[in-house]
């Protein structure tokens, strides 16, 4: 569980490298960045911060951030109530990111699979997205993505999202946060 | 008719202002920024440039990309085939934008109503977006918009974007670009 310093903290972080990548936010937009720690207390290493701009019954826009080597970690986006699962797009605005998927894995992966947690990354497919490239992620696909050393900010363009049914391969992770008083 | 020549310029000047605030575009992505004169043949009055990242049968991601003072004449998305109207997010990310949809009126208009198309604009609700700032149009609903004295970048999310469909008011326009040969 993140402290609300820790969550501040990220926050601010996030916020400078929004700026510093010449995107711009609203006052309130930068106070309320998600800070997600997914549960597992170790959010340099998993998680990410996040500030969603829209997210409608039909799509959904959001803007991710990744401090260096910061990993979200594998999960997929199911059908919900006889909708297809999320489709994705994925827009390197700034910094660098590798993405993995299904498919023939690489024989040197660039990310490092956070240590203790190797069990739960079973994708690795590897695609490296640098500023302008963008990938798309069809509905009911493991993926999960890390920053390289300089962290990243990825666009992401989507249909309707529904965090709370976000299958997660780690049944240790929870997707809503949790703030602790410190 | 727009010229290649013309074409190409406004290509390079919509490339250039995107590179100076920040968004990297793919040289694919380059060189085939859309240049939209609409049929009118006053490209720096009325049009607009625009480079469409994503269209899928669920979301549509764009950055539409407006010269000084240039105008995005009025228009709607209708139902198509059963599916609503195009909905649409538009996010400021540079410069400045005066969109108008229906509501009450201003009684000083910022935007300047192009000069002999005055019969074909209907709606003077006015909304400001500076970098940031960011405002949804329902569907089936009359809009238009224009660029402050700098231009402006605007990030557009959207339900799927069906360009063919979309009613202009005024009667002149035509959505589908034609080139000359010049």
């Amino acid at each position: 569980m993140l402290t609300q310093a820790q969550v501040d903290s990220a926050r601010r972080r996030a916020a400078d490298m929004l700026a510093a990548a010449g995107i711009v936010l609203t006052d309130a937009e930068r106070a309320s960045i998600e800070v997600a720690d997914l549960g597992l207390g170790e959010l340099e290493r998993t998680g990410l911060e996040l500030i969603t701009y829209v997210n409608t019954d039909r799509y959904c826009a959001k803007e991710l951030v990744l401090f260096a080597g910061q990993t979200c970690p594998e999960h997929l986006h199911p059908a919900v109530a006889g909708t297809p699962g999320k489709m994705e797009t994925f827009r390197c605005r700034w910094g660098r990111v590798w993405l993995y998927v299904p498919g023939r894995p690489v024989s040197a992966l660039k990310a490092r699979v956070p240590v203790g947690s190797e069990d739960y990354y079973t994708v690795f497919h590897q695609i490296e997205l640098n500023p302008g490239d963008q990938y798309t992620i069809p509905p009911d696909t493991p993926h999960w993505f890390q920053a390289g050393s300089e962290g990243a900010i990825v666009s992401e363009f989507s249909s309707t999202s529904r965090d709370e049914s976000d299958l997660f391969t780690d049944p240790r992770i929870r997707r809503a946060p949790e703030v602790g008083e410190a």
